[in-house]
């Protein structure tokens, strides 16, 4: 137990350490030379095409402007200037509702800190000293400020009652006013955008084989039946997930080409050789360049055979087909309805937007989803309650014991006790911290292998696994001692109503340490954010070695994007933590205010400056944000009942019984009163839109508009030759019979064979973008399928 | 605990009234008098119109042919000679889809038994005697073929858990297999059937309030705007719950002149008097005949009034409405999809079929919907765990002692002593009658505050309701002792491994209790309902008071209906009982078999014979049973789980973990695979019904078709006169303004004034039904409104 000036000596070093990142940051980020890693998002929307510099060489590289030294706060100012309409144009209304996460948190605390300060501290300090608890358990000045002050049976509970309601009330007419804002922002967003392809595209999935026909037939005899006024054809949907590995390997030999032909044209007496064998380390010399030109050149032959296989192959093209209707209505319909009497066959959704296609997993047969879903669910659970086995376990392999076996000649530095010392204190903290460092990672595989098919999804997926990672080993884990595995056990054999005594019970004790959990990785980790150290070494190294011209310069840029996957879930805890110590130990909530002022200036500044988001999901995310606040608000609820019947407050259980109840049933409200507008497209809303388009444009040719929105990445890259693309296309209009959107349901109009000279999406010049604008990537930046995730399908040719 | 010898004395007895009942059935039914008690069915289908008779007049009451006599069970060959699809088109999909549940039962548990008696009963009779239970516990010579007398540690119950998996299997595949049955019987049954109104007909709820305009014109103007090529009208639901009630009520007094009506025919000299107090009993004497003719005058000028009120009130138009589609395609996608940007406002369903609607429930705002439901669930849970407390308060009060103290004269005869035991032994369980009584009732009342608003919804609800009561109150209730409410602060406060344990070890010891339930509800209790006294009284008493005509003899039948909301809950009950001692106590599966044998029997009879349904909801409550009997394995696993862990076979602890996630699994593949077609009914299949009415019927008028389908029940009363319906249908014509099928979605067609003499339903005059014909009232049952509860609405004009 951590007494005051324990926790002082640790809040200044987080201070310190938070205040040396920032001025880090502020130095860094006016030095021309990094002006790349600070300021990408300007790059990317043309605001800017190279760095403000002054006027002589060294001014290219450093800033020497004293002036802009003495201001280096100066960003704080600069990143509340920005209204929030100009934020969700410059950068979307996920970020902007994202933003909004930080505001309603400070609507939530700065109230319920207020209050909490001024009735909570002089209550519990003036309710005795701690006379009742065991001398055994240490106390610390901290707990006379918390409820474990307040002797049992005392009346002053009443206060933290009555308070808890007050509070519960405030939060929930936060809550419903920021759903009712986000979800009219969100119709508003959708309702004024510009003609998406998504709109018009619905996703069906499980499309039945039938024997004699093609994919494309069936696909479209199907819907030219149940759909005759509204379909107009479909994009079907090929297995290129081999082609795309050959694709990034292709890549990343490419990237050693140039690596060594920039090495030779700045050397050029010395041909640079390298080891054709494994990691380069031995086998024959060769000349690097011949080798990776020859090597990539027999990597291209391949690749077009197998697109010529992949084109040709009718068993290439997947059961999923995107199809295109004439307006809003006719997709809104089919997305929203049953099609088919096996309601496990043609299961029709909406399209993600194309960026946010994960096109691998389209290629999953559906049968296998309840499997892999029962399985992932399985395994979440286990690693949610058994993660700490196996670090357990390379913890006690990665001792010195372990190093000495595997490596005896160490033994003698081993040794050494400083050495020793050293290696034994960090070793075990080094096992989990590589553990803990790829849990995002493991969790996002784990989401596609439950095989969603956006990437808004599986963000939102591995966000929800690592919220229960969290909850269980982050905030029960600090408060029931044990492994999570062992509190599982504990649970399991101990009655549901002893359980949030035991946690109840035991919450006041540890708010010392999640003081110092806010600070350390609320206020340094936030303020390291900014300082985006790994970033800036990748954008140099990569400077070094790669960088030829100035648009290489902008490849070699990683804007990055909010990381939902890790951030919602830290946000959802620290809103789980202000909630619940608000009554039990108010004196946490201003490290909690502090953290959410700090990381709105951050996270504003960097969605601002930084960020370039991949997709837009227009909030999508924002029904696990409500639904985890009031998951905060009936766990705060629970644990304070526990913790009062502890302390003997029978005569109080009723009262705080009706509040979960209530506040469940709110929960139940808002589901039914705002989640459909993040899951369904209303009617009304489809018409309107399609008759203000009848209206404005009426010569408008959907079809051409349509047509290659949805084509797989493999087609749109700029090694297809033209007549193969024109090949592809032929194939696709003369399979898409088409109707056009006045004739009658009985009649179905001959195919189109519209050859209409589409331009294919030539990757490497920049062009505006030829049929969609998405917010986030406006004129200038050019139009390109990101890549799904980190290490897979980078196309940079 | 009871002995061999004790079971045999309660099979004897319960065996004896079976058989007793049967008899006396058999005897009662083949007497003529009888013949509309037992047969309403064929009365009411046009199969009979009066009894099968000898000559004389003797033989108008009594049968004299003593052949019939010798053959008293022929009834049971009888009643399975109808094959499926005859009694499909007989008594409905509903009934058919009710006997399979007794097939499912006797197919699960036929080889279940067999197994489990081969194998089971020799493992558990050679592993020794129950050696190893204390010997406070009575043991029985049951419980020497059960589970108990293996001894722990023991390898035998591997046989035990072998034995589960396989019966899981088993049952997990035959309801697979039923599943799919009924799902494409259900899908085959609405295939089939002719055009029916419901086909077309989209309930609306929560239609907002636009101020200056009329609910119909709201309605028109949002349906025609996002619905243009579909929506052809709606028909507007009236606020009449205050004419109903009016109705109601006279009717009761038309049946009360009626009765005095011909006892005066009977007794001409002398005219019937009553007192015009309360009930009967003091007041001025007047002429009755006169005192009835004059209410019912009076009334019928309030009755007339208060439909001209409703008629021109706009405020009586509810903010529902039953919109109408030119197609079943239109109509479902309207069904399926969001229409408002306000997920609360125009919501949207299928309509029930309209003898199915419950009127009085669409007059409910809808605001107040989730409150009730919140409300309701917490009564439910109440109910289930708190039921036994006034119960027990009540028999407190219903002792001998409170008795005195409320009538002290009849303390003498009180004080006779065997009058004194018999009132002890009475008076409590009187009580508890009572309330197990009246049960159903609160149930269904429960139901109806939730605000449903079909007939069969509300029966599916009730039913659920139910269900959890059996499964607190009968299973868990004999299982473990003490009240139910003291078995939740038990278990609150245990661990949740304990709970099955608790559970699990006092499970062999209560299989003695559940056969002689079985054969006390079962066996003896289904035998009583072939018997139906309660209708034979009762239509006995009406001929003897009120029938003057065959007519009314037709309307004193009650032929009743399949009793959903008690039945179902029962059956499950078997269900469970049959599967958690299928690997436990083997012997209790024959009576089990005994029930479902018994049961189909006389189910199939009174499906034949008497029941009529009241509507149709095409086997919907399927899911319901599905996952009940589902329920039923995962409860069976956790016991024998918990059991199996007091026998210290641990070992055993993983292979039963897996069964219920499998199970549990395989529940939720169901769900999606079948649940869709009970829920929603797809695009292709309406559109296939379309397609093909529209080659056959290219002119039918779909308009008039459904111009009165929906009308409220008030306006198809025979009193109203001929000028007012014409006027209703004016105005609502008026308001439909209609657009036909072909129209452009820019172009609404003028607003139709179709006059349509649409015949209104003479309900007193047996026609045919005029637009749809239900497959449960052929031709020659007049088209009706069938009351929703029996207290309400009856409408025997």
């Amino acid at each position: 137990m951590a007494t005051l000036a324990d926790l002082g000596v640790s809040a200044a070093i987080n201070i310190l350490s938070a205040f040396a990142f920032l001025l880090a940051f502020a130095l860094l980020r006016i030095q021309p030379i990094n002006d790349r890693v600070y300021f990408p998002k300007w790059y990317i929307s043309g605001g800017r095409s190279s760095p403000r510099r002054s006027g002589n060489f060294v001014g290219k590289f450093v800033n020497l402007n004293l002036k802009t030294y003495l201001t280096f706060l100066n960003w704080m100012p600069q990143a509340l200037r920005m209204s929030e309409s100009e934020i969700i144009s410059h950068a979307g209304l996920d970020s902007a509702a994202f933003l909004r996460i930080y505001t309603l948190g400070l609507k939530i605390f700065v109230p319920i800190t207020v209050v909490a300060l001024l009735i909570l501290i002089p209550v519990n300090v003036s309710s005795g000293a701690l006379f009742f608890l065991k001398k055994e358990l240490v106390v610390s000045n901290i707990d006379k400020l918390s409820i474990s002050n307040v002797p049992p049976k005392s009346i002053r509970f009443f206060v933290h009652i009555a308070l808890e309601y007050l509070f519960t009330i405030w939060i929930c007419f936060l809550l419903y006013k920021e759903y009712d804002n986000i979800a009219s922002m969100r119709l508003h967003f959708l309702a004024t955008q510009r003609r998406r392809v998504e709109q018009f595209t619905v996703v069906v999935r499980n499309i039945p084989h039938m024997s004699g026909h093609s994919v494309s037939d069936t696909v479209d005899s199907f819907f030219q039946t149940n759909h005759p006024e509204h379909y107009i054809g479909h994009q079907a949907v090929y297995n290129a997930n081999r082609f795309a590995k050959f694709a990034k390997r292709r890549d990343r030999l490419q990237n050693w080409l140039d690596y060594y032909q920039l090495k030779f044209e700045r050397h050029p007496d010395k041909r640079p050789i390298i080891k054709t064998g494994c990691l380069g380390l031995w086998g024959g010399k060769v000349d690097a360049i011949e080798y990776y030109q020859h090597t990539i050149k027999e990597l291209d032959k391949l690749m077009t055979s197998e697109r010529q296989k992949i084109i040709k192959d009718p068993k290439a093209i997947l059961p999923v087909a995107f199809l295109s209707f004439n307006s809003r209505w006719g997709a809104s319909v089919c997305a929203q309805t049953q099609q088919s009497k096996n309601p496990t066959l043609w299961l029709t959704d909406w399209a993600p937007e194309p960026r946010d296609v994960y096109w691998q997993n389209l290629a999953i047969p559906f049968v296998s989803l309840s499997i892999r879903k029962l399985i992932i669910s399985l395994s979440v659970f286990a690693l949610v309650f058994f993660y700490m086995i196996p670090i357990a376990f390379v913890q006690s392999l990665a001792n010195l014991e372990g190093l000495e076996r595997v490596a005896p000649f160490l033994r003698p530095v081993i040794e050494l006790k400083f050495i020793k010392s050293f290696l034994q204190g960090f070793l075990p903290g080094l096992a989990l911290k590589i553990f803990l460092y790829i849990l995002p990672t493991v969790l996002m595989i784990m989401s596609k292998i439950e095989g969603y098919i956006a990437l808004s999804t599986l963000e939102r997926k591995a966000a929800a696994k690592y919220y229960y990672f969290m909850l269980v080993n982050v905030f029960l884990g600090s408060i029931v001692t044990g492994t999570a595995f062992q509190q599982l056990h504990a649970f399991l054999h101990q009655s549901p109503t002893q359980i949030p005594r035991t946690i109840g019970v035991s919450i006041p004790m540890k708010a010392t340490f999640f003081m110092t959990y806010i600070m350390v990785d609320g206020w340094a980790g936030i303020a390291g954010e900014i300082l985006r150290l790994k970033p800036l070494a990748i954008y140099h190294l990569k400077n070094m070695f790669l960088v030829k011209t100035e648009r290489d310069k902008g490849k070699a840029m990683d804007p990055g994007s909010v990381d939902y996957p890790e951030t919602l879930p830290s946000l959802q805890l620290y809103f789980l933590l202000g909630i619940v110590y608000a009554v039990v130990t108010p004196i946490l909530l201003p490290f909690i205010l502090v953290f959410f002022a700090l990381a709105y200036l951050v996270y504003r500044h960097q969605i601002i400056n930084v960020y370039n988001q991949q997709y837009e999901s227009a909030a999508a995310f924002w029904p696990h944000v409500h639904s985890r606040i009031i998951a905060s608000l009936l766990i705060s609820q629970l644990l304070l009942l526990g913790l009062l019947s502890t302390k003997k407050a029978a005569k109080s259980t009723p009262l705080l019984v009706v509040l979960p109840i209530l506040t469940f049933a709110f929960h139940k409200y808002c589901q039914r009163r705002f989640e459909p507008a993040f899951r369904k497209y209303p009617l009304e809303e489809a018409m309107s839109k399609d008759l203000l388009e009848k209206s404005t444009e009426p010569d408008l040719n959907i079809q051409a508009y349509l047509a290659d929105a949805y084509l797989h990445p493999i087609f749109q890259s700029f090694e297809v030759e033209e007549e193969e693309l024109v090949e592809v296309r032929v194939d696709k209009h003369q399979t898409n019979v088409a109707s056009s959107p006045s004739s009658e349901p009985s009649s179905p109009s001959p195919p189109h064979h519209v050859h209409q000279p589409s331009p294919s999406h030539h990757v490497h010049q920049p062009s505006p973008p030829q049929y969609t604008q998405y917010p986030t990537s406006p004129p200038g930046y050019y139009y390109q399928y990101h890549p799904p995730s980190p290490p897979h399908y980078v196309y940079h040719y």
